[in-house]
């Protein structure tokens, strides 16, 4: 790509703008990308559009639409490269010609396999100019969260933890009401309306009895699916999470039934069950009806080796498989734990609080197995820090290269 | 204090370069504090100075031998109130009225009871203008470890550890080199040239085997008392701390002995000793005698209660009758947790590393027994962040107020 030094600075003025555009559909697009999109002419903005929800039509075309004068020969700046096939709109690519439109500028590749560099061959094809790549870090960060789920078929898993500056989660009384300030909590309510699901253990669902909502002012707000992974079935029917199952979407992940045989090492499934081990199944079927009538979605986990616990893997690709292209996971210890050592974790949210609890016995945000040696730990990149009042906020990604990965 | 506005912007000036020359002593000067003099007249610096080490000459002294012209009718700009007691050197007020200075600019009032506003108030008798409180916030600042002291009489405690961002100071094999990279190791090695002592729990001084200097290029670097907590003498001769203590000043402190009767119940101490315990205590003072003879001081503790443990508020008003005025405790976590337990803390130092361990078994950075609610933890000051390479150092000052102080 070759520009005028002047051109390459217009060129970044208008793609900020569309970036800023982009940012507004967040949290209601997924699974599909932020995208903004500025028409300019003769150095004039001409419509402005952005990608306002998933269903909706595409910042082009809505940039397209918006536009106070004809578009025909102008520029358009798309922060994500425009899609060349149907899905539940027609292609961006057809607007963008049939609009008369001269040259596009493009801050990312789509890594889309559906897309990937065709869109803009196709309009380079079609005779316009097209100039990728300017912004493109920005461009890509705004929608890491996509690239991720689009490239791997699951979601972005990023693990949550609230923890004081000696690392503890709760005391050792296992209290943790409160460890950080209203606006680290502020925080983590707008967070969670980005989040296509959040994701906690048994344990946290019946220590702290959470909603799991975003509970803030100044919605509306979508409310995400909520995840409870639990094993064995224990979460209680007047939990805050099944009596809030017929409003939110709620999802209860459980183990394979355990197998009659299980515990009488390998013999043939086909032997007779053992009376306990027939109550024990009934019970359990029971529960999981009950929970399925209060409204919850139940996902039976395929087996997991020789343990009795969900297969963590197969669930993140059944959210995948839901178009859920993120989850937050919000404790606790064990589940944080699970995941780490299956190398499962994106993304680090540790908010950390300006107190000391101390104690042998009081926990640490992810248990587990763990690392054998420094070397074999989870490397993170530089934390990224953001003061929320008293408390701090340290957000790292996974290297992908880590050795648990 | 009533100052025209450009007469205060001028004063904050000349302190600000006080601060500055005072904070050449760092490391050197305890346990006295950091102090630098400016002297002015007609708006021209004519003499600086500074203290450079303990039983050198005071900053107003050495300012005002520095003077290029006469001080009559001069300022001088001190960082702290002039002594007004003979110490090691005759008191700083009769060098200043010997001087002929005419007005006395302060930033801090000297807390030591010794001083305590009395060094103004004999200023002011003898007719010069002082004006106090100049900058006092950041004079203050600098000499927070001699105000702790003087006032209290023991040395500033602070808790130093480097842990993953999910809170483990070693993996669950007890792996722990190393967590923190080079800059923040460095940083470490020279705050340790700072302290009056450095602090090490026996489990930290097996487990590691450190030296505990400061080694960096650039010095001279003045090598602070190496303290080991030991309670039952089990450090080993061959060990690095106790190699270097010819050289390097080297205190073990042990618990008091063992009465004969301790796991009798309240016999009279006058009971005769059983022959296991009586063979325990001699062969405990053949190991304390081969620490001496290694060249380590030996501190015994006076007893704590039913335990066999160092009495730490003895240990602590031990070091402060030595003239040790700071205390780096560098761990581990059986150490944090029973200062922590005891509110002996004054400052938290915690270097966070981009790494996750995960781990049920893995350490966190303070054991004990730790608070029971979260309300009962040590509060901390929101902490302040210094980038250190990819890691971050994370710097608290613990509330006096807290519940467990």
């Amino acid at each position: 790509m070759t520009l005028k030094p002047g051109q390459r600075a217009q060129d970044e003025v208008f793609m900020a703008r569309a970036l800023e555009l982009a940012a507004r559909g967040l949290g209601w697009t997924s699974p599909n990308p932020l995208v903004g999109a500025v028409i300019v002419k003769d150095g004039r903005v001409v419509g402005e559009g952005w990608h306002t929800a998933y269903g909706q039509p595409h910042a082009e075309r809505e940039a397209l639409a918006a536009c106070s004068e004809s578009a025909a020969g102008g520029t358009i700046y798309v922060t994500l490269e425009p899609c060349c096939h149907w899905g539940k709109t027609p292609p961006c690519t057809s607007g963008i010609l049939e609009a008369g439109i001269a040259r596009v500028v493009v801050g990312a590749l789509d890594p889309n396999p559906l897309v990937a560099g065709r869109g803009c061959a196709l309009l380079r094809e079609a005779g316009l100019t097209v100039d990728a790549g300017i912004m493109e870090e920005e461009c890509q960060h705004l929608n890491e969260t996509f690239f991720h789920f689009i490239t791997t078929g699951r979601p972005l898993v990023v693990m949550k933890y609230a923890m004081t500056l000696d690392g503890k989660v709760a005391t050792r009384t296992g209290a943790s009401r409160w460890i950080t300030g209203p606006e680290a909590r502020a925080r983590v309510h707008r967070d969670r309306h980005r989040f296509g699901a959040i994701m906690v253990g048994i344990g946290t669902a019946l220590a702290d009895n959470p909603a799991l909502t975003c509970r803030l002012e100044g919605g509306p707000w979508r409310q995400p699916l909520r995840v409870v992974v639990d094993s064995h079935a224990r979460l209680p029917l007047d939990a805050e999470l099944v009596r809030g199952a017929r409003t939110i979407p709620t999802m209860v992940a459980v183990a394979a039934e355990p197998q009659a045989d299980a515990t009488r090492g390998h013999r043939p499934s086909t032997a007779p069950a053992g009376t306990s081990s027939h109550e024990a199944r009934e019970a359990r079927a029971g529960r999981l009806a009950a929970l399925r009538r209060a409204g919850c979605s139940v996902w039976v986990s395929p087996p997991t080796g020789s343990k009795t616990a969900v297969n963590l893997p197969a669930l993140l690709d059944h959210l995948g498989s839901l178009g859920i292209d993120s989850v937050l996971v919000e404790g606790g210890p064990t589940l944080h734990g699970a995941l780490a050592d299956e190398g499962l974790v994106n993304r680090v949210q540790a908010y950390v609080a300006p107190k000391l609890f101390g104690g042998n016995e009081a926990p640490g945000p992810v248990a587990g197995r763990g690392a054998a040696l420094p070397s074999d730990g989870l490397h993170l990149s530089p934390p990224a820090v953001t003061v929320l009042g008293v408390d701090l906020l340290l957000e790292s990604e996974v290297d992908p290269c880590s050795p648990a990965s």
